[in-house]
């Protein structure tokens, strides 16, 4: 079906680089979402395609998820700087169209997904440990290394992520960062089956992913959120137990009597200072709590004498490495765990961080780069 | 409903304990320091000989180390009450002279300690993973339970620490309590050999034992202290860096360039905030902060950002268990740890107070009891 | 050289062990099962009601489940001797009728299980580490101390197992020995939510429970046995893949192909030696053979090249200790576990033995002793 | 020093794989020793230089290695074909001269180490968690990859062992394959300082460096070997305790009451059948005997009753990862391990093959690729 070119060498550039293999009907440009500064206009507008590097593969972008982090990186409001300009988005699903001459393991017409980890040295001590998102030389997606918001993307062949065939690329798209986000902070924290684990912000995006994953982990999950639609949205995805901290006169005592002692693991996905300085309070003894959340210029404060007796852990997680990646995906595949999503055209991308920005996206917003 | 029947206690006092085994030569009083109130006169008098349970052992103290929180129990200055009133001490180094109808495991003439826990529940969910010293039933030598500052004491069978026979008594009984709590909390830094450990207060009584266990463990340590003496001192443990806060302008920056990107570990030994907040700055990507010491009203900050995107640990490390006090005198007993010590007679106790409040104690005092 | 004096003992028996609270309602004498040598006699009559020692709790049985290891106990026919006479059983459910003195965290009229570890010595390294099972001076239960196929037995009161209100005592009783004994299996295989694990013999008494755990803690389950009822019934328990042994014509090869490159991990409770053999070659690289069930004089065989080019574990998963068992019946209790059970008088003990001799036994056999 | 050219495509080859950066002194041809039928002349002449592709680094190797593998190799005794004709060697320490236009992280002139694990595929589920080792597309020096027995190599980048400036080149050589090997073993042990393991061949080229890499991550070592000279080695070297098996009486009870209960941990470096069947009786109940050399034809065999009461692992050790080369070598540059060797010229390769099969080696050979 595929026409295949082979070791096709095209323009200088191409060249320099290494032979590529890219199917012929890949274009010279294409539509995505472009920034020239940081806070500037986005436009929708025609652009190259990018040449992949000999490590690297040509992604024709089918969909891609809209993350918060990609506000901050288009306001440019982190402590690290971006790439100008800027392509965003690091949540794409879409079609193996290339490749540069080094990569092994992957096939024209494979799926795969752009990560926010796009590549990362593999060859630093924190890379061969399996810490490759903690890289100091890490290249993000829609930040340093242009992202999802356009039809033709590249990625690290090592670092891509592997989707299954048949696989909906449109729902597939949030695991590859908010799934895999959760999953992995839900690992940091270190239970065994049938623990009790505290979801801080249950009901939100990163929230309502993370207990599915907890559930099908086997742990006991109790949500946290305010309302009661959050409290039935987090039984019906799983939760045992629901506190609503509109409600709750006395959250650590509540969340301690509902879960026996304490949960063995709280995740943070809330970004409140003041729920994740509870939950050093309400978390059992010798349990952790994970941070997750970014909200800037927070700090995580802990009284030493009940930390020391109670024995407790606070462990931040980042994002997650290539096993972290593969496993959320399968949890996927495999059924237990269903992404709500809302699909609109990438030229809308625009008015989707318009939303985020007022605080009133509900669930996960996808992209759709053919519209 | 039911009708219980109490089986009747026959003599005095000894047969509602059951039967107990003790030496012929264990008088009825002994000398001991007690004190009737918080921060009340400390009398070095004649008290009755403890009685074993059925589950204790009766051992003669001949030793027992002075650690600062003896000082927190006699002033009541924690939030957890003391028994009133107070026999303190608990790092006591004796021969077991007696004990209950069901003790298993000892026999008279045996070498033992006693330790900061003196007993816990053993059925609760935390005994049964071995973090025994986070138990809510927990028994505490010196607190809850006459200590160690009395010739005769009581101790749980299955805690008291098992000392192999020949041992100096005096140099072991500061291992029972300082030598378990730095042990322990090394291990909770969960290094391998060929890791960095900054010890921060390394030249202090608990600081010089951690430099030693870390050296013994296989690692790289860093010392953290103030004044060329106490760089010396650390070096001559096995230090293999000193960094003097005296000095140095930028800790952070030192300690990262001398461990070539951080410590994979930090052992708070000291109690300055100060300290234990700069530890989660310069503490290698994914590495551990252990809290150790219990400055009173101390609060550690950590900042979520980089919490995060370095995936650190902050874990409380709160003495030891059964498995960790054996280890840790089994390193002392193989030679690997000194014990550098001060020993003064028992009646001087209060003497040695006053020099821990007013900050003049240098390494570890121990009180002989027969003087 | 040290003249010991033994504190006298005043009444006949119960003041030799302290006192002790018991129920009047407890009878002096009880019905029971007792063989007075190996492959002897089993005699159903009236025997005394034992007295609990101080550190002890007396239990009234009502139900105990009926292990292939009771039946090796009465012929004798492993490498270590039973006490005798003998009352056997070690799965028995019921209610605290009793304590010694020295007992804590029991009151009368608690639910409480007899275990195959009736007690241990708490002081060795093993017992130190969790290891309790393995411990040199471990106490069994229908072994070496009188079991649970009377009406009346004691249990060392750490040891015991919690059983909480309104459970179902016969079907728990089951769990107490096969129930946590599949499950720390399960837990010795090191596995994550969403591995691959393989139970050979998965539709026998403990394969069923195995099972069960293993949906439970998020693992997908291959089972392997022969027949299609067999299949039937692993599917209903929530196994994945179901491998017939009767049919296969390569079991490697069928095992490896269902779970995508073999099961992470191998649970054999089939005692054949043949299917043990061939899960050292079918089990993933990396992954983990369990061995479990004791087959008589059989040997595990692995062939070295691949042991270490494939870089697997071969581990010995012995029962489970307090922790354990208190983890395994709360997925009983909180319903993730069903035990099938067949009830019947304990009277009728001695024919259930010749059934389980014939190979005739399918699920487990429960005793009501009260009939 | 040194004229740097470049992205000079030289050859039509070379333009093919993409720009390549190498130093204009690189010659055409070397010297190295090729042998082109399994078990056929070993021939030292002139050969081409090869070229790295875009992945891969250029070492000009000054020394390396002779281990007993490569013998296997060039016999082609073992389940897995070489490629043919074949340079072979696998511990090549050398000088990097050249790299493709993909590699990140190496300069011209960094020194470098060709290990067992050329390259490995990055992208299976074994390379994501850190098993590179055990990946099913492995690439091997000196068996399936041109190895370091000529003075010109090739590594991939991410793969090639990273060796600090000053580093002597001949002693690191025998590190870079039996190093990491035995530490790898000693790390799968799983073992915590202050416990003892046991080395079965401890005086040989694995055994030597085992015992000196277990003395410096804190453990006791116990050396197993013949001989008077062969123990005193052994304790020169770290060890504590030698056991002689040309006269102990009883292997199993010396070994356990040495150890107080045998050792926590057994590295097998012994190619014999019995040893490692007796170490499955002599290791520590709940310990861990590691496999690690290939006897061919070998199969380890324990019996399973005292394998689950004992709870032992038997468990594969398969060279190590990128980690584990640094680490090893990290031991090696920190003075914690001395590597002897006896240099001879590459040459005089065919002479050390034929002493090999002799088994007159005693240490390690190493071949200077200038002579």
């Amino acid at each position: 079906m595929l026409r295949l070119t082979q070791t096709k060498t095209i323009s200088p550039l191409r060249a320099a680089i290494g032979s590529i293999r890219t199917m012929a009907s890949v274009p010279e440009t294409q539509k995505g979402v472009i920034f020239y500064e940081n806070g500037g206009k986005l436009e929708y507008k025609d652009i190259p395609v990018p040449v992949p590097k000999p490590n690297e593969i040509l992604i024709n972008v089918k969909y891609s998820g809209v993350c918060h982090t990609d506000l901050h990186a288009w306001k440019g409001d982190w402590p690290l700087a971006t790439k100008l300009p800027l392509v965003g988005g690091h949540e794409g699903a879409g079609v193996v169209v290339g490749m540069g001459s080094n990569v092994k393991g992957w096939k024209i017409g494979d799926l795969a997904g752009i990560k926010w980890l796009n590549g990362s040295c593999m060859s630093c001590e924190l890379c061969e440990q399996g810490f490759e998102s903690n890289c100091a030389h890490a290249d993000l997606s829609g930040y340093t290394h242009d992202g999802s918001f356009q039809q033709y993307a590249t990625a690290d062949a090592v670092q891509a992520a592997q989707i299954p065939k048949g696989t909906d690329l449109a729902e597939v798209s949030p695991i590859l960062c908010a799934g895999v986000t959760v999953y992995k902070a839900l690992k940091s924290a270190n239970l065994k089956a049938g623990d009790w684990v505290a979801i801080s912000g249950a009901a939100g995006g990163l929230g309502s992913l993370a207990v599915q994953y907890a559930k099908a982990m086997g742990y006991r999950v109790l949500g946290i959120d305010g309302g009661a639609d959050k409290g039935k949205l987090v039984k019906e995805l799983g939760g045992e137990v629901f506190i609503d901290f509109t409600k709750s006169k006395d959250m650590v005592a509540d969340i301690q009597e509902a879960t026996n002692g304490g949960p063995h693991g709280v995740i943070n996905v809330s970004v409140s200072e003041g729920a994740i300085n509870a939950s050093t309070q309400y978390v059992r003894p010798t349990g952790t709590v994970v941070l997750v959340g970014l909200p800037a210029g927070a700090v995580i404060k802990s009284e030493v004498f009940s930390h020391v007796v109670k024995s407790i852990n606070i462990k931040g997680s980042y994002v997650g490495n290539r096993a972290d990646t593969r496993e959320a995906i399968d949890f996927f595949v495999n059924g237990k765990v269903k992404s709500p999503i809302h699909v609109v055209g990438l030229s809308e991308l625009p008015s989707v961080y318009e939303l985020m920005e007022q605080g009133k996206i509900l669930g996960r917003y996808v992209v759709d780069t053919s519209k």
